[in-house]
């Protein structure tokens, strides 16, 4: 029988599962909340008051004399005094817990308790009365449920034993022994945690000893060469297993110049890392690890792994420390990838006893509604508009792109970085249609009137009506001639129909009603620029929702960073990944009626 | 709290451990006892009748009706009934259990359940209703604690599943699914045993599903090109990495030859070993396995590893199934090696409440003695007289060696395979001296009079004392001359001193007495073909034991084969190594004056 303990900890919520039976304060050290405990649990220095909410046995006698009544009727117990016996809700003293407690997104909190650790001994010097092998002889001190990771590092033992003099840091994961370094190194320890987008690599470097932030790097993912889309690099990668082999290289290469610039400014060791996290889309992780993701790109879309992966970091190639470990999370489905489970983990949704519909849009749109209990999760291929591909002038959201369009007294708009307008970027796009919109210069229908049509109207925006190709062409910047063309806004239509459909199908699939959300999280690049309004307008975003709308920026980098920095949360993630309950919507006719409702503004 | 579970079958014991409160028809069956148990274990049918010695719960109604009352009073009871709660011993019928029972050395009975096993699923095709990934699906079918071994096999799956059409074989190690294959293959399954030896190696290949030996092949060690005992190897492989993996690709090469010559010629495919299992002495397995050996050849004698070793058989460069596990047995120090561990295990003396002492002999020999609770072991340096090296006219005990001598009317001797002489092995050359003492050739010095000296007497063997550079020889074979010299004799009193003073010291070191001393195991090439009274007569073995000498063959090999056929041998192996207490006669004053003693004869 487990119970669900809730622990919350300066305003933040995090859950833990436990036995019946089980020791709270047991529960809270296991989870790395370092508890002051100094009469080693025994219920009588009162350092472990806690304020708990939930049935659990009446408090003893010890707590009454040491907590006073008063705080006892408020709810504050000992720790050590208390057995689960159901679900409970543990309130914890800041100050007491914060030492080794770090702040890991915008409004997450978790214990600092990477997967790999450092440990420190220094070992007997071998003697005839001591003849211990080297192997045993650092067991003797670590435990004797120490694995050998591999033979490699067995062979290097006398030598760095004798070499150190016999006074070693050994690097662990779980109970296994994955590298040995010379002296006491405990406080040498690094590793990087990455989402590997279609487009967009980035890379957080962390001292995982002090959960500091080293320093993050992204780059645009080389991958691109072999297509802007994952369909059709995987379709590169079937033509053979060289063209799968170069697929994987390239994405490795491409980390291994990540991990050079994180470190080398830093005058941080690769061999120091021990450790990366890696989120992304099910087909990047499968080409992260050389997996053949062939059978994802058609029905019924099936891919190789979907687990938890760890590996050694030897095996992947990359440029750290052999002895590394990888840890690639779990996806849900071949569309449903990694990325939109750690999303889903730094957003909090699962702990959440409200609904929370969460959507990350790219090229495909992930859209995971649910709560505490439910999740339900669809992928919409939403199509590149979004990032200003296909677009006439769109581009990615650089410097020097639109990023947004209004209409006060006249049209007005902004660039990234203030530059002179190059190009239009998906938020820009959205803005633009939005005013269009208001401004009636389109209708639902979404068509352009030709210049005749335009001439016979009062429209404020009438001047900005150009005709090329026969076809009307809404002008932003006179300059450049950068506008919106038939073609964009139908190629708007079909994404926006993408995504808003996705949500209607996921609601009517789950049986969770629109009024019942409490919370939308836009994730990713374009949801943390996008204008809400202007998404609701274009029948992006659903109205009743407009009010509940929160971005939360690169939510799957947060919660790859999450789990780098505390192995609970990397359980968790595989956790989120077992419930989410994926929707197929190729198919699916409630989708496709769906779809065909939302093309219109 | 653990029990011992002695388990009798067709005469032979098993002992294998319980936990308190475990059920004994569980542990039956989770040892591969295969007793019958139709109705579940709910004391219904009867069928589960053990014999059984020990303090457990009375019998219960059940049990009575069933088995009737006088079954009951001669201690038969049913398994499924009975819960450990003390040490006892079950005596089963031997027809019941017959079926997977397999007799592996020549005196024990092992049950046949190899490290490796495999197992035929047919999964579920693919589809919009089930789009398992191709793990999660293999998972769905073997319990979903099964781990990816690695990468590699991963990479393979989409390939294979389709391949078969869903219909697989997964080749397992505990959880861990190590290969897999098309169809159903799960008949098809070999393993190999090997005894490296300094000098000999000796593999056994097996069909691990049926417990048939297929093949025995051996060979010359080809390391001995760099140095013939293991000192003079060690010494080499310090010169550098290079000489070091030479070394290793030396054994690897020769391990490799060996396995194609046992496939080979009964057309089995390497692909289709998943299992080797090594013995050998502790240099023996750090070159196997590649491992520095330097700090064994030098005070305190230390070697990188002693502990059970299980890698993958590609890491070791062996040309057998890539996902094969190679188990390595444990060692109990530099010079008590695996081999001696495999032997005690074979011998069955840890399982003995009697005094059991073993000794092998070759160019060190390892003695061990002990029982059921304390076992002490020791290596002295015999050197290699015992192996026809050094001796002037010695040789191995190969075809056309001397390999015994007596005296009744004359001086006889025999050769191995009744060839010509060519010169004299160990075992020969104990006899010869043997011979030499009995009929006054030699006195307990060991000094060979010269011709002069042994005219004067009226020995009837004078006539074969021959002078060779100003010393004598005694002439065994006159055609060719062969014969013993005296720089001979001091080899053999060197050797055989180092031996008997091993046994008294160890007897003094262990505090088990000479008379309480119930069985000698001589195991080895050497001790099988040695004539135990020559051995007592030149004083290699103590007069008081003779008559409770028992050749026990390759005692290691046979060791080695147990663990291929039945994991839990190997789990016994790492007991055993554990429990031998390891006596260092290196320095030892005891041991120095027991030497001086020991070599009079």
């Amino acid at each position: 029988m487990e119970y669900f303990i809730s622990i919350i900890i300066n305003g933040n919520k995090v859950q833990v599962k436990a036995k019946k039976g089980a020791n709270l304060l047991e529960i809270l050290h296991s989870h790395s909340f370092d508890m002051a405990s100094p009469c080693g649990g025994n219920g009588t220095c009162g350092k472990c008051k806690v304020k708990l909410k939930g049935a659990v046995a009446k408090p003893s006698g010890q707590e009454l004399d040491l907590l006073g009544i008063n705080a006892v009727k408020e709810g504050y117990r000992l720790a050590c005094r208390v057995l689960v016996d159901s679900d409970i809700e543990v309130e914890l003293d800041g100050r007491e817990a914060e030492a080794s407690i770090l702040t890991a997104g915008k409004s997450r909190t978790v214990s600092l308790s990477p997967l790999v650790r450092k440990k420190n001994v220094k070992l007997d010097i071998p003697s005839l009365e001591n003849q211990a092998s080297d192997f045993e002889r650092i067991l003797s001190s670590l435990g004797d449920t120490v694995e050998l990771n591999c033979i490699e590092l067995v062979r290097k033992l006398p030598g760095t034993l004798r070499k150190s003099q016999f006074d070693i840091t050994a690097v662990m994961y779980n109970n296994k022994m994955t590298a040995i370094e010379n002296g006491n190194t405990q406080d040498t320890l690094y590793g990087i945690a990455v989402d590997i987008g279609t487009t967009t690599l980035v890379a957080y470097l962390y001292d995982i000893c002090t959960g500091e932030r080293v320093k993050v790097q992204s780059m645009l993912n080389p991958q691109k060469t072999f297509g802007a889309d994952v369909l059709s690099r995987i379709d590169y990668t079937n033509g053979s297993d060289e063209a799968r082999k170069e697929m994987n290289k390239t994405i490795i290469n491409a980390l291994n110049d990540i991990i050079h610039e994180l470190t080398s400014e830093n005058s941080i060791i690769p061999d120091n890392i021990y450790e990366m996290v890696f989120v992304g889309n099910t087909t990047m992780m499968h080409f992260l690890t050389d997996l053949p993701a062939r059978y994802m790109a058609v029905s019924p879309f099936i891919p190789v792994v979907t687990a938890l992966q760890i590996i050694d970091a030897g095996k992947l190639n990359l440029n750290i420390n052999k002895g590394a470990i990888a840890a690639v999370y779990p996806c849900v489905s071949a569309y449903i990838g990694a990325d939109t489970v750690a999303a889903v983990l730094s957003s909090g949704m699962y702990l959440d006893d409200r609904n929370c519909l969460l959507i990350d849009i790219g090229t495909n749109g992930e859209i995971v509604l649910g709560n505490n209990e439910k999740l339900y999760a669809c992928s919409t291929a939403a199509g590149p508009a979004f990032e200003g591909a296909n677009i006439k002038y769109g581009m990615g959201g650089i410097h020097g792109s639109i990023d947004t369009v209004s209409y006060d007294q006249g049209l007005e708009y902004t660039t990234i970085g203030g530059k002179k307008a190059e190009g239009i970027c998906g938020s820009g796009l959205v803005d633009a249609v939005s005013v269009m919109l208001e401004q009636g210069v389109i209708d639902e229908t979404g068509r352009i009137p030709d210049e005749d049509e335009i001439a016979q109207t009062a429209l404020p925006l009438a001047d900005r009506i150009i005709e090329e190709e026969g076809k009307g062409v809404f002008v932003i910047d006179k300059n450049k001639g950068i506008g919106i063309t038939q073609k964009d806004i139908r190629e708007l239509q079909n994404a926006k129909a993408a995504i808003a459909a996705g949500i209607r199908t996921l609601i009517k699939r789950s049986g969770i009603k629109m009024d019942d959300i409490s919370r939308v999280y836009l994730a990713g690049g374009f949801g943390s620029h996008i204008n809400v309004k202007s998404a609701v307008k274009i029948g992006l975003i659903p109205a009743q929702l407009e009010e509940k709308v929160e971005s939360i920026g690169n939510a799957a980098g947060e919660g790859a960073i999450e789990g780098l920095l505390c192995a609970g949360m990397i359980d968790q993630a595989v956790d989120i990944a077992r419930r989410i309950k994926y929707i197929e919507l190729s198919g699916s006719p409630d989708f496709v009626d769906e779809y065909v409702n939302c093309m219109l503004f």
